[in-house]
């Protein structure tokens, strides 16, 4: 990323408004009218042939005419007029395009905003948009965007996909309390997306939260990658994950993944905190914008009221942080400023009593225990206390502690009073909400954000890197995959497809094409009894279905047997069916089922899949998604992310499965899947057979679609 | 219900304080104060032997000295000195008692409420408390509480089990823009409990919604029977339903129940909606005291922006009313007033030029159709609308429609302008709420009211009758029980249990006592083989791993064999173990595995449990919960609420399973332990056999452990 580049677009010195306008209401008028309202410092130059001066300031004809430089232009013309008009921003030398012009790929025309995209290229400018709303900054005083409201001032960037929502949120920013420094609006990311913007936010010395509303990336894998560098948290709010009006999906994995399984798969491998909803959004923003990550697992709650307290229990077991008691010298050290009747176990109750004095002593004995992580302090009006007492109170608790590296967050109850003492406390710092299990919510984002990323003692990043294995044969595979392409196939046979899952050294279980029921016996022979038998034909999917599938055979008789059924079955079945043969396969010993699977999701490219077989995948879908590659260690605790993983934690008394083996094997099939991303569309080994820990697992049946 | 007594504590004429106080801060103070503030019509007697006039009134020694009617005392003194004004109270004639006095059960002094409680009842007079902040009525201009605000007037009635939380709601219904009509504190419910109260409220004319905020009920089972007859709706939190805290469980049964299942279950039954946290209690009474229930799945959306209304779309899906298309007529309909680049799909999307005209003929529309069921209107605040266009067009679209049978909810997602609009629409009749998905929860709330009182096409009530089964025979149940008894039992055994099972009509494989090798081989020989040997002793609970179960024995041989196997292993097993004898069993044919479990809930008593066997109950605890009885009807629907349901409905090509039959044994298992309810603390059966549609299902195993 060109920074300096970016800078020239987000930050710039002089804006200059094409298509501005004296009309009120039409959008070139609100932009150069929001450049005034908001007190932008720099150059503001109108461009309109027609006006000698726009809104009072001096008009230009074109951007050649005027005689500053310009660091942005504003589209704001009909989309045809975009071109003509950008070729001229070039040779003026602008930096960078905000185009708030409409009318191109949300409408079908790719071509237009292609031609506009390379126009700009030529003369290497960047572009935000098109069909955007703008960008808004607090910190530059500048509003250059058709929104005639800038957001409340805070620490938080937000970069939104929907203009409306950008617009409706820059003054719901005030009635909910949360400050933004800048708004970005991403519409068609023709050129400039959110990878860019993050990569520029995560270096922009007056953000400290990005804030994410996304339907869909352009280029997934690169937003993860950035996403995965940055050092600032990242919230994010994915929308369209319902299946209503989805496409039926195409395939078994693809099923599986619906609308937003992979989203929130890659999201979290990036280390990205995920939002639920709307308000969800807002609210970890305001936290992760505020407050430092809680490096530990151990939340304390302060409350005066035994019923909130309650509730905020609840909600930490519902969000990921289940409350534990709080030790003994702390419990004693509360006890000093808790009546009787209260409770300092966790959560601490001051009981209705409670003060300011108590809510001081106790926050600040809190925060400087050094067992507690994170800090939520509850707050319910009662008539003996003034809320901005109480708020005062936490304040200087805070500042007293000298505590700067656990997370606080608060929540009031009640009316007009207690709105302003939560509006001071955010001000000054202090994440405040208004409702228990929201305040919990929110600190819990900070615990998320800690473990993704490694910070405190109970975390474990997941965003390690992966180093490909050495040890596998990439040309092998794509020869098998170039074979069957030059019969016109677009799959693999279950036997070539196991040769490419062997080339990445997973282990299959040896099977090889017999012709003749002679061959079937002399590979037999070869491999060892027990073997299995299974009719080879393009035309039979569900081979047992069609008696094609003869297992446990011991002798040279039992696979002469099997072959002849195999045949007759397979013809009774389906008479014109091509039969290229009967695979011989080494009958692998029972284990447990797993399914490997990966699809090439449309956003983020090769994705691996895992899940246990049988009724865990058919009939509760207990699968879990990862964008490819992933390391051993990574698909291990991949492995844990199902509902049914103690079953191979070794639950009802058999041995834990080998499930270092298994990870392995998962690892090096996320590599197949990239390396052969070009090929492969989709694949499955299924089933996998997993043993007893040191013996490994066995690849049975496995299945390539080509793209 | 005694209607009229509980008016006279709930609807007072007149007040006595008794322990007011011209002491500013003190809580006799605040409760003669606020009855003087909210202009109460009603008379005040302060009672205080020690003034002549509090805060300005005429001041009584005691009761027995005021000269009018009392119909309701509030004891605002220390607990000791309660039972001695409750005397006076009842010589005086007083209605009922507000008892605000704390210092009972509480801190462990049941004996002073027991005692409290009775006093009062000598003179039938009813208690509310103690330990509580009052009641609060707007209606009636009554704040008889010690809590400083009224809340903001509205529909809904509110019961709290959290004075606190009572206190900071009545200030917090401003912000939140939701009405109460009355605020009721139940505290310790000594005498009158959530059951009372929500009998009473029902019959209340100025009550459409009831609101609950529960920790615990007294006498759940007389709260879910009055529920379920309630003809308003009722909502309810239920907090502390988190492990923190909670003893560890002492069964299987109740393990699975952990603190939050058997309340959610007993719930549904009594067609309570539930809220999932505070906001959550609160947003949903809004719409459930304004609007109708939604009496069908058909929710249409319309929206001004894309983005709110692929989010709309997600928590549809997410609260249970996934969308669908509207059908063609409705979008031809709608297309009229939605210009080409907007949607008429579902959700409408006007776009951003969407204005109040769009925005009248729309809803108009929509209600008007026949497919709509529901209606979620969202806006996002542009610069070219006012609000308060948009929330008049919406109120004038309904009004005109002629349509109050189907439910509307409307967000706003805006500044200030935007919140005075929402304001408006709420005092309008129209819940109104900040987010799109909010909006969808609270219609999706008036969709969960509908389906569980069979209001509309697509519901059906979960709230009918249990006739008991005639053919059972308790007395022979009860007889099997005394004889354990006898023997200083707490526990009956396996064959014990099964004759009970049996007793009730439940489909048991035959099992017999054997106490030698010659009477084993009888009881095989009369039973027919395949049969089954199992150790019996009060000693080995886990007969597998005593090596003390053979199965498919088929002959007398067999039977002598394993008999003589099993008692050495035992012996082995535990040298020192009692053993009776060995059962001989018929050996049912395989089938899929449930198992029927029953714990004694503290709250609910007689509870049912159901599960799939093997990975679903212990991997999974994938189990459902309900108070006992229930119909087979009910049954029948609960064998669908476990994830594992598709296995019964014939997954994996197999037949499907008798569910017919399965859901008659539950429902004679849930007549069973009702039955025997003062008898039995906890059983199941386990594994339960259920094999194809028309061939029933049969009890294998079975354990009742006595209360």
């Amino acid at each position: 990323m060109d920074f300096e580049v970016l800078n020239g677009l987000l930050r710039p010195k002089s804006v200059a408004v094409i298509g501005a306008s004296n009309t009120p209401g039409k959008i070139g008028y609100l932009a150069v009218k929001n450049l005034i309202d908001c007190n932008y410092p720099g150059r503001v130059y109108p461009i309109n042939p027609k006006e000698a001066k726009i809104q009072g300031l001096p008009a230009y004809p074109s951007v050649l005419d005027v005689p500053g430089e310009i660091d942005v232009a504003m589209l704001i013309v009909p989309a045809a007029r975009t071109i003509a008009v950008t070729e001229e921003c070039g040779r003026k030398g602008v930096k960078g395009l905000i185009v708030v012009a409409s009318g191109y790929s949300e409408i079908g025309r790719k071509d237009l905003e292609d031609e506009l995209v390379a126009t700009a290229r030529r003369y290497g400018m960047r572009l935000l948009g098109p069909n955007i709303v703008g960008i808004m900054c607090n910190s530059d005083k500048c509003n250059a965007s058709f929104g005639p409201f800038m957001p409340l001032p805070g620490k938080a960037a937000m970069i939104s996909q929907s203009g409306a929502l950008l617009i409706a949120m820059t003054v719901a920013s005030y009635v909910r309390n949360v400050g933004f420094d800048k708004m970005i609006s991403v519409g068609n990311m023709a050129d400039v997306n959110f990878g860019d913007l993050v990569e520029w936010l995560d270096q922009d010395a007056q953000t400290t939260c990005i804030t994410i509303y996304v339907e869909g990336f352009q280029n997934g894998r690169r937003f993860l990658e950035i996403a995965r560098r940055a050092h600032k948290p990242i919230v994010a709010l994915k929308s369209g994950v319902s299946a209503h009006g989805a496409a039926a999906a195409a395939s078994h994995t693809g099923a599986m993944a619906g609308k937003g399984k992979v989203y929130d798969a890659a999201l979290q491998q990036a280390g990205v905190v995920r939002a639920s909803d709307l308000n969800n959004l807002f609210d970890r923003t305001l936290a992760l914008s505020l407050q430092p990550p809680m490096a530990g697992s151990n939340l304390m709650i302060i409350s005066n009221g035994g019923g909130v307290g309650v509730l905020a229990a609840d909600a930490a077991e519902r969000y990921g942080i289940p409350l534990r008691f709080a030790p003994d010298d702390l419990q004693a050290a509360l006890r000093a400023y808790v009546p009787e009747i209260g409770s300092v176990k966790n959560p601490a109750d001051l009981t209705g009593m409670g003060g300011w004095p108590e809510y001081l002593a106790t926050v600040k004995t809190a925060l400087q225990h050094p067992w507690v992580h994170g800090l939520v302090v509850l707050f319910c009006e009662t008539q003996r206390n003034d809320p901005m007492d109480i708020a005062s109170a936490i304040k200087r608790a805070v500042d007293e502690s000298g505590v700067t590296d656990k997370p606080i967050a608060v929540s009031f109850i009640g009316g007009a009073e207690a709105e302003r003492a939560m509006k001071w406390l955010v001000e000054n710092g202090l994440p405040t909400y208004g409702a228990p299990d929201i305040a919990v919510n929110a600190i819990a984002a900070l615990h998320e954000y800690a473990q993704m990323h490694g910070i405190g003692r109970d975390g474990e990043p997941v965003t390690e890197e992966f180093t490909p294995y050495c040890d596998v044969d990439a040309d092998a595979a794509r020869a098998i995959i170039a074979q069957a392409r030059a019969t016109g196939r677009v799959y693999l046979s279950e036997i070539e497809s196991k040769k490419v899952f062997a080339a990445y050294g997973l282990p299959v279980a040896v099977t090889e094409l017999a012709k003749t029921e002679d061959e079937a016996v002399q590979l037999a022979e070869t491999m060892g009894y027990p073997v299995v038998l299974k009719i080879m034909s393009p035309d039979i999917l569900h081979k047992s279905d069609a008696g094609g599938v003869k297992i446990n055979l011991r002798s040279a008789e039992d696979v002469r047997a099997a072959y002849r059924a195999i045949l007759a079955s397979a013809r009774a079945y389906k008479p014109d069916a091509r039969i290229e043969g009967v695979a011989v396969q080494q009958m692998a010993p029972s284990g447990t089922e797993v399914i490997l699977g990966s699809i090439n999701d449309p956003t983020f490219g090769p994705t691996v899949m895992f899940g246990l077989g049988g009724i865990f995948i058919e009939i509760l879908k207990d699968v879990t998604f990862r964008v490819a590659p992933i390391s051993a260690e990574h698909a291990l605790a991949m492995l844990a992310d199902i509902q049914g993983a103690p079953l191979l934690a070794g639950a009802r008394g058999e041995a834990p499965r080998d499930r270092i083996a298994l990870a392995e094997a998962l690892s090096r099939y996320s590599q197949m899947i990239m390396d052969l991303g070009d090929e492969i569309a989709e694949s499955d080994a299924n089933p996998v057979l997993v043993y007893a820990e040191g013996h490994g697992s066995k690849v049975v049946d496995a299945r390539i679609i080509l793209r």
